[in-house]
């Protein structure tokens, strides 16, 4: 793990890094001891510093949580592949998006899975990190990969998911036993409602809670994230270190 | 309006009263100025000191709000009268649920909404309780005679809602302007789940968000009374008398 360049502004430090060939940012609160992780995945097309996704670490950061992003597998500085271009294409071109996102996501999940494993396990032995459950929180895309993820990951004790249909993940939405807090837009025109309503239905822990709002895909309210802040403290609360409860 | 008790306990006073025939009680903070009120209509075969609304009052009066709640018609302290016996029979004889439940709603709600905002006025007078616009909060039949009572009422500002599906409560429904918290129970055997998100659908406010957690009808999870307290304060603090804002 190398990092390459740190800035601290509003309590919070960003720091740059790469892990092999995946670069990624870590926001930490600073003047804290180590503090409980939360790995953000990012939506189809974005990447690691895309607004809401720094919107939302800053928001974590500041409650005490450190946070990690990186640029999944296709996205942001990283290079895409032939496959990849190949599905694109199809969603541009007006082909089922249910079936082509759950495609495209089929295809990222093994790598994306093993990355950020590999994440997990450096960012944990930095010493301003936590080393008890991880939360995650990924919507859309970020939702399609996560799934997999916490499925196949024991340290991850806590999801903020959604922003998806059922399409391709019921099998591994089973094996979710972890507490997930799942967002849904009630008009969302890329997602169908029932369909987002059914991956709901699909998770398998009996701790989770929907929660659904007006408006399109992009139009989670500003509510919802400082309300992830607090299901995160409810749920990561034991791996908080000595001193560390005083840091919300 | 005429008080016939008075005790204190763990910094919330709560006080028995009858206006006209209804019979009701007020939680009030002790030691606060004039607070913002909130209505608490109970469930079916429920009353006015059923344990989840004294739960619910003493949360909500913890947090800095006056609390009222009375007996519907034909529940708790009050005589029955012989259409109510005769829907209640149908219901206990197991026909179609849902027509019975909007009978029995339907047949209730023209004395209850009348008796509600006699309520709303003659509490509103009181010292402890603050001019503002109130809040309410019923899940079942609670919400069955609410949303007439928000329809017809401007001086409710925000509602907690929920436990319930749309029949008979389509029109009503949409006339609900004010931000509103729907509770769901996504395995409730009383409410078929597609009912209640139509209701949800229903609602005429754009500033919605639907909470729906696993298990039956009895079964809403104790966080989501906490949040209904954070949802009131943040949508009721306009009518927080001077001072008041150190209550929470």
């Amino acid at each position: 793990m190398r990092f390459t360049s740190l800035t601290s502004s509003d309590g919070v430090t960003e720091q740059f890094f790469t892990l092999d060939d995946v670069p990624g940012v870590l926001w930490t609160p600073q003047a804290a001891g180590p503090s409980p992780l939360i790995l953000l995945g990012h939506g189809g097309g974005q990447h690691k510093t895309a607004p809401g996704v720094v919107a939302r670490a800053r928001r974590y950061a500041a409650a005490g949580f450190a946070v990690v992003a990186i640029d999944a597998p296709n996205h942001g500085d990283r290079p895409k592949d032939e496959e990849f271009g190949r599905i694109a294409a199809g969603l541009r071109g007006g082909g089922d998006p249910g079936a082509l996102v759950a495609a495209m996501h089929a295809h990222l999940a093994g790598q994306a899975v093993a990355e950020w494993r590999a994440v997990l396990t450096a960012v944990r032995r930095l010493d301003e990190v936590g080393d008890g459950p991880a939360g995650y929180c990924g919507l859309s895309m970020g939702c399609g990969l996560g799934i997999p993820l916490i499925a196949a990951e024991p340290r991850i004790g806590a999801a903020v998911l959604g922003l998806l249909g059922a399409d391709g993940l019921a099998g591994e939405a089973a094996q979710v036993k972890v507490p997930v807090r799942f967002l849904l837009q009630w008009d969302d025109r890329l997602v169908p409602r029932e369909r987002g309503l059914a991956l709901f239905d699909a998770l398998g822990t009996s701790d989770k809670t929907l929660h659904a709002n007006p408006g399109g895909h992009g139009d989670v309210p500003a509510f919802e994230v400082d309300d992830e802040a607090r299901f995160f403290a409810r749920h990561l609360a034991r791996s908080r270190a000595n001193g560390s409860s005083a840091k919300r």
